[in-house]
């Protein structure tokens, strides 16, 4: 099997290559191989804050034997400038053009955070800021979350629910829409479904009128599902999506009938501050359905504190398995391989 | 001997435990073992800022060939909430509950600081967030300065004494009380005390009238003085406390009268700004008489600058034995163990 | 040949360990030692902002097997006070002659950037604040940029040139200044003129009228130029320079004119706006002159995008030789050696 240079998305891997990834990870979660990578550098590239991402690649190259750095904006004189053509006489003494090439010029691979503009709903289902960006790389690179995308949080996600022994074939995940103040991106929503999609598992998105997922994202989830023998339905009934669930994977996200347009999204979303999951969510679910979500998560907003801190909570788990395997990703990448 | 789980208070630790750590830390500083924590991983947690503790810690990780991460909490999207039983609606997207023991996860080990409140002294005196944080997280933990101690700063201390061959019995250590424009923690001057208790030396502490350390903490070092065979006692008379001294430690900090009253505590503050040492007040002391301080330090309002930058001066080798301490005490919860 | 403890400025080696280090620099290129710097740590110490100097310095030490830690001023509680004497009871709680031996302390090596205060034109050209924090440093020290040197820079773009195949003795290398909308130091156009005379070039230096640069500067340089067989001139007219360029080299600095006055220096320089690097220039000189610059760069106000984005452009090149080299240095210092 070839190795890896490019993880931008789950759904470019066959499934015996994340199956192989899989074992790797739990591989090296058991057995340490702390001289993997020995002086392999990762550079960590950051347009917007983070913190599981930023603290989990840098255990993971440690792990292996190897070190990353982290490169933020605001290290820039006066941040990055990202228009293409632009005059350079403002604030901005520094552009991507360069800025890009040069920091994964000094690594082995290249870690790239770009987060949704949430202006142009195309734009960003293209993935057009990474996909940009990308193309001034030459190293591997590693997606820590693009507009549409976030295949390490996915990976690890999928980690999570073998660690729990959850089904493929007929294990039953809801992806759930929760009230958050803000429009959040679809990066974590798009890239959960179609990660349960291709675990094969009969997938519901839940959601409130007015927060159906982009039908490119739907679409692509679906023929994800059918390659798998999983499935993927939509509705806005909590008692039906619930029903003999084994997963409840909660997140907020943007309304896609008003992206880009804040108040709307904002009056929209404000009749739904009822959508905080809570106990009585899980009555019809299977006893020992678990409550995933990515982090950060607002307490008492998007779930209750009884819920979070509950047993069905694996939320640190699956934060816990960034690391295995992002650590699984490199090792592929610049170490022996898959 | 047992190994380390938990640095949280150098009072935790017997006698022979503290000269092995000792002992350790100078056999490190002798001999590298830059292989004894290879693929190890140290989070760092600071919950307030820092300069030694953060470049030493990192540093010691490096030498004994591993490595460390920084989280800070501006990092987060929107900093750390701490509140318990909080609707999250406001500006913090992450609450602590979920970030610490996510962040421990990523290490081995976690270093955490965080800072007193300075608003409530029994809170403060029990050390309750440092306790309530530290619930959270089921790596070994070291204590890097909480609300009342900072025990990796006294080990250090305690090895820049003997490194200057200072007596432990008949020692004699002052710690005096500076003057500093702001109301400053108790955790310094606490468990710089109860250090020097500890090493069995004649302690005095030296303060103006309304900056008695907190009952609690003087009883607590009079029991250490007690088992090690050394004394305690206070005094607001300078002469009389620098008789046959043969080290100052310098620190300024909260007027307990005052505790979480910066007005009442500014004001009796105020009247003291004579209390900057000066080579003036060694007149009585040991020829050799040392000046400590745990840094930073304000020139010419805690200490004059002929004093910091003369030969009575040690604050750099303290500072630099931070390094050499820390790395014992990783060693020790880490590796191959004291 | 002795190894190096200081590497400040490239003029105090000699043209043999400047090709030693060139030598070496290549070798670790094609030959990684990742554990020639095992268990050795670097100190970084920024009191000016950084993005390539910060990168590639942590990624120089992770190659070679140590490490590095970063400090810059916003890390101490409030800043750090640099002027001697001081009554420090103002914001800064810390003063650089305890923090800066405290820092090189924790590490085997020092990295120190300062930059230009651009107040006084004879302060800057002794370059006396990094002189002033030197003087508090007794470990090795590398200069990361000071107010009139950088040799990490020079010794890059060095590198870059060999690489490039440009000729040593016969090579023309114009430096010339482009408009830039702040008034920016002399570090680079020094250091780069002098690299260029060391390196046996004929350095044309091109600049408008009043953008002379510092007599002293340019007599080093003529000193460098004549033990090298190379030669330097001045001049403000674009065809007579160029004609025969093997180099471009672009860069914009303040008038030395009116050095500390910004208001007359910004009346100057925007009488030329024009003096943005375009394919015109290229006229008179070789086809295959290159440009280089040591970004960041504003684009179409320093260069137009087309010469930047073109063929002629090895501005990241150079930017990714900083890494080569520092591991060279780093290796010398630090390591087996020269």
């Amino acid at each position: 099997m070839s190795d890896i240079n490019r993880f931008d998305d789950l759904a470019d891997f066959a499934a015996d290559q994340i199956s192989a990834l899989l074992g790797l990870s739990a591989r090296l979660e058991q057995h340490p191989e702390p001289e993997a990578l020995k002086g392999k550098v990762l550079s960590l590239l950051f347009l917007n804050p983070s913190l599981r991402t930023l603290a989990s690649f840098q255990a993971s190259m440690t792990r292996l034997g190897g070190g990353a750095f982290v490169i933020s904006p605001e290290m820039s004189i006066h941040g990055l400038e990202t228009r293409p053509g632009i005059v350079m006489d403002g604030a901005a003494a520094e552009h991507v053009r360069e800025a890009v090439p040069v920091i994964a010029s000094y690594g082995d691979a290249l870690g790239l955070r770009a987060f949704a503009e949430r202006r142009d709903l195309v734009e960003d289902l293209e993935d057009r800021e990474y996909r940009n960006l990308a193309e001034l790389v030459s190293t591997p690179l590693i997606n820590m979350e693009s507009a549409i995308n976030h295949p390490c949080q996915s990976l690890a996600d999928w980690k999570t629910l073998d660690d729990l022994g959850i089904s493929e074939r007929g294990g039953k995940f809801v992806l759930s829409w929760a009230y958050h103040p803000s429009a959040l991106p679809l990066a974590v929503p798009s890239a959960t479904m179609q990660m349960a999609a291709m675990r094969g598992m009969d997938v519901t998105v839940l959601r409130p009128d007015g927060f159906e997922l982009p039908p490119l994202v739907m679409d692509k989830a679906r023929l994800l599902a059918e390659r798998s023998g999983g499935s993927i339905r939509e509705t806005d009934d909590r008692s039906e999506a619930m029903e003999g669930a084994h997963v409840l994977y909660a997140k907020s996200w943007s309304s896609t009938r008003h992206y880009g347009d804040k108040h709307s999204d904002y009056q929209l979303r404000n009749r739904h501050e009822d959508w905080c999951v809570a106990e009585a969510w899980f009555q019809q679910a299977a006893a020992d359905c678990r409550f995933m979500h990515c982090l950060p998560v607002r307490r008492n907003v998007v779930v209750s504190e009884a819920v979070l801190d509950g047993p069905r909570s694996v939320v640190v788990a699956e934060a816990r398995n960034r690391m295995w395997v992002q650590m699984a990703v490199l090792y592929a990448m610049l170490g022996p391989g898959l």
